[in-house]
């Protein structure tokens, strides 16, 4: 048990943070050394575990990010981009895996995150889903192999208080369709059809966005020629699994030479 | 066989009237006594079954519409519109069913097909296949029961030659599903989303539309509440299933009350 | 808020008695006036709110059924046959509406509910969710509609750790279009392809059951005609939609004469 | 037009050799060259396009399979493995691509296949969909990245006239899935679950089969998670889409080196 490597959790108060716990547990492939939190958390300096209700648990929540990450052989990072940016250092002192599931990052912030990388490895996605990385990859080839007569129409569902459209998970899987293609999906885009539109333009990448309920996030990537369909579709129904890729990720990280990396790296794609 | 009822049919060159003819004849609960053509077309005159290539079925066709529907205790009717209007006149001296496939009537054009009703049983449908009418009637209900927290999308997916969104079917079933809540699709219509869409309206009827192939059309209309989903799928893989609707119009409508009907009078909903 | 109807909720500490008081309150349409667990319960004689750790309800958590029922007009009950049915009697006694979650009653069991539903009415369902039920009568009414060239199959998903094939539901499910098309299921029931089966009988109502991950429960009933599918399909995704059902079974009761009912019921059909 | 590469089809009077005539024209990228029938058929000796009704086409059926193939860079032949097994030996002396369409070989006749594939490229598949074959590469991919922890499922439709389950393109699905994870289908196959089935076992590959209406045919790989799904889907509308997968194998096999092919070596995977 106290071989298996060491993993620190950012935000570990939060939703996420807890999730991020509890799947480390459950993998049997790491333990917790770090927990940290922001300064002024009622939990810091106690035990984890008591802090959570429960039996203690040997970590003792910190607002010190170096503190954490010096025993840790990766760092799960769940927070906000420029919180990101402060752990990305931190990490490449510690020369700690940093596993970043924030999203939103603004170019500038990207290019921030480059210096730290040089001395860490630096794993980042949109979506750190095994299944939806892996079917972007698929996306990607198969719009390499089939013509522009076949269509491609990318569609999610949502639930109902999702404010934008389409999903950024639709957006990534329709870039790796045009990559496929060698177009750009700006030129290609189809969306929001309503009206007299015309027929389909050749070589367009359509989408379409659902709405209703409590869904987590469908995808589907619809390949359609005449007389057959190809189809990939990512269902995902539980958040725990963004939890889970990030400590895939961390595993994977811990034998690699600095860099940055994502998750089709992780999958070994 | 010679006591089963007499049909009609207009058009009989073309696509449908063709597709109509091996639809009866396939039935084995009807046969063909009128086969009806333009004037001046080139099989007037001629036996039927000859002018297309094979063996005499033993009906002549003809331009004069009252000789055909005369024999006849149904007509089924895929024209137009236009041509439709002088059927209904015809088919009511004859005292004939007349079924009508026809679509895009303009309301003056609807009104002027009333008097003739008086007369003769008249069936019209803007989508003449069992299922979609079926699931019309389906869609009503389930709105009625269902409150507004089930959130309803309609998705419609159809060949890349379509050149409006959504689909008159999928109109159809959201006009249902909105009679079924007691409101109107106009004010709750939700479609073409893209971009800062905002939270999902409460009681909104969202439609999406996709393009590719040469998909027949496929209609799903989703009513998404926390934790559930029931949707109602129609999938047509087939343009024979206007046909066959049509075929089961006919022959219910023989011994019904003069008057207007649709394909859920004939489903028997 | 004090005029809303008043429930008593038994086996309160267990997992769905937890989902049912959530589901309660988040309803808004009633509130919590008794609380029941066994005896011996470490619970009993405690305040519930200050029992699961938060502050106090004003509900005492007992296991006297008669002092809970009593203050309440309707029971929700998810515990199992043997203890419902001693529940139905009290329930009866109070003159409370007794919704029955449990499952998997012998004939003998159902047969004892009956004297108690003389004196109140009692809800009893296999799967409390309202899309499924509905569901269930939306299959009827198609089977009756629908002749028997549409080709009924039944196809559902679970998890992995499911050790029955095909679910209760999905025979819920198969009964109903049996019963639509006037004959039993057991004479027309078509499971387990493998290998050289035939061509599919005719009339036959075929079941598929795919099991994997984690699936709540998913049920598709397929009506199959050349040219044409209408699906119905049901996805839970949270097992509270059986809670939230039961909520609105307790609430429907109310007002009803004495007597045996279901969710077909509830809803109105 | 002249400079198209010329080709040859093999039962030309046949659905599918019609087929194949038709696809071959509409793809604009090859020119019909030689058309076999076997001997005694009442085309042999005319022109084939007058054969059929239509206008002279410039190409006279033959029953002499060398003078077909001399003229032809490729020959496209969906007869039987017996022919096929004749057919081949020509090819071979005509260095003419040979695609081959037929299914249901034994081994030996397999093996007899080889002889010839010393002397020309010889493609065979068992459906020769580009969907289908790009999805089988996909399958197996999946596979080999996810871990079992991922069940599989592989779930097919076709048309209630179906004799067997599950259909050949399913067990080459499932077959691709077992290569992918380094295990024999043979062992890990779970098929026509029905009644107490236990709990899934840990790393089968499970099969469905739908039947009903007149579905071509449709399949699902689902790889099914705790908390998300990853699925592939193929859906084939109309059997065209095997005479243009025949199609583009025979212009790629034009200049490839002899030996044996099947569709994903076409597809370039």
């Amino acid at each position: 048990m106290s071989d298996l490597p060491g993993v620190a959790i950012t935000g570990i108060s939060g939703r996420m943070g807890q999730m991020l716990l509890a799947t480390l547990k459950a993998s049997g492939k790491a333990r917790l050394v770090g927990a940290v939190e922001r300064p002024g958390h009622g939990w810091l300096g106690q035990d984890l575990g008591e802090a959570m209700g429960g039996p203690a648990l040997g970590v003792t929540v910190t607002d010190d990010p170096l503190e954490a990450f010096a025993k840790a052989q990766a760092v799960i990072d769940f927070t906000t981009p420029a919180a990101t940016l402060g752990f990305a250092k931190i990490a490449a002192q510690a020369r700690a895996v940093h596993v970043i599931g924030a999203t939103g990052f603004t170019p500038e912030e990207i290019a921030a995150l480059e210096p730290a990388a040089r001395h860490s490895v630096q794993i980042r996605a949109g979506n750190m889903s095994l299944g939806v990385n892996l079917m972007t990859k698929l996306v990607k080839t198969v719009a390499e192999v089939l013509g522009d007569d076949w269509d491609i129409e990318v569609v999610e569902a949502h639930h109902n208080r999702k404010v934008d459209a389409p999903s950024g998970t639709a957006l990534m899987l329709g870039k790796a369709a045009a990559e496929g293609r060698g177009v750009t999906l700006e030129e290609h885009s189809e969306s929001g059809r309503h009206g007299i539109t015309g027929a389909r333009a050749q070589g367009a990448i359509g989408f379409s966005s659902i709405r209703g309920g409590d869904i987590v996030g469908e995808h589907d990537v619809i390949f359609a020629a005449p007389g057959e369909r190809l189809v990939l579709r990512h269902i995902a129904t539980d958040r725990v699994i963004f939890a889970r890729g990030a400590v895939r990720a961390a595993l994977w990280g811990i034998d690699k030479k600095p860099g940055q990396y994502d998750m089709i790296d992780v999958l070994g794609l």
